[in-house]
């Protein structure tokens, strides 16, 4: 087998222990989940788990890390859009939105897991966490202070902002009757309201 | 000993009982507690905590269930205090705001472990939420229709309430800058702009 198909191979396996422990940490907790329980929804040994990740912590903060690594950079691209706020935003919101509607499995995890990290991961999980609301603040103030928003707090309308986002992942089903999309047109309007943009 | 101090002893062990589950369940998550952890931290034996419940599911649901029938009372005589929408919404937020950061330990375990109930609870505690949300998608319906309210979309804007709310008890921790009051005091304000009701 040439190195490509072996490097291959390795990232199909490593996505799909991934994914079954992203569900089996949503599901039952990480507390509540066996190393055995995701080699088995993952279709392999726990010895061979073993050779790809040294315990379970290592793979929820993996998971955790991936996971606000790329809402880290889509909130940057999406706030780095359009010199005009309130497309800047409007953005933003949709970008986040969707994202957490549309992966809310694996962001219950990031969010709700953090208390199961190492010191070490959690220290280096919470730098990232503050950047990405750093972002939100910093794109507020923007606005606020070029006249395009108009709000007496910008801290609490970024908190706010972030914490609807985060949320999605805790109510949203697709069986319900929004899709990622829907949710996402209507929250542009709610935060438009909010940061007091609303046109 | 008397009824009476017999009836308020076994009320003080249950309290006790109930704050050791759930700081419990807050901390490693329902399936990753043990009923031993649980008689523990509440300074009884495992055998005795079975004279008092059947199971560690029948904890978490008279948990859940006290949980949420306090906030359905709290929501309901919130949104009847007034005929004046935009002070029964105020009054609405700030206490949900006020009881999701004061009581933040017990409501992430009402809000984050409902998947471990069994369906019968689960189908229970459901039509509390239910009930929950009507009372705050009602509230704004009434401000839209008397014209206090101004938003293209009700639903959402309900949506929006209750998931800032409850999501309080995610960030919400109590040696950060801001009082459950402070709280309450922002989100009131950023809630009345959601409606479309600032002035």
């Amino acid at each position: 087998m040439s190195d490509a198909s072996e490097r291959s191979r390795a990232g199909a396996t490593r996505a799909r222990l991934f994914e079954a422990a992203a569900r089996a940490f949503a599901e039952k907790g990480f507390h509540g989940t066996t190393t055995r329980d995701i080699a088995t929804a993952a279709g392999m040994s726990p010895a061979a788990l073993y050779v790809h990740h040294r315990s379970k912590e290592e793979l929820l903060y993996l998971i955790s890390r991936t996971g606000h690594e790329s809402t880290l950079r889509l909130v940057r691209e999406a706030a780095a859009s359009s010199d005009d706020p309130v497309e800047a935003l409007s953005r933003v919101v949709r970008e986040f939105a969707v994202h957490h509607a549309r992966e809310n499995v694996r962001a219950r995890v990031v969010n709700y897991e953090l208390a199961a990290l190492s010191p070490e991961h959690l220290a280096e999980i919470r730098g990232i966490r503050r950047a990405i609301s750093r972002e939100i603040r910093d794109l507020v103030e923007r606005g606020t202070a070029s006249g395009a928003f108009d709000t007496p707090d910008p801290r609490a309308a970024a908190t706010a902002l972030l914490s609807l986002g985060i949320d999605i992942a805790r109510w949203y089903r697709e069986e319900g009757d929004w899709t990622p999309e829907d949710v996402a047109e209507r929250y542009v309007r709610i935060a438009l309201r909010i940061v007091g943009a609303e046109h």
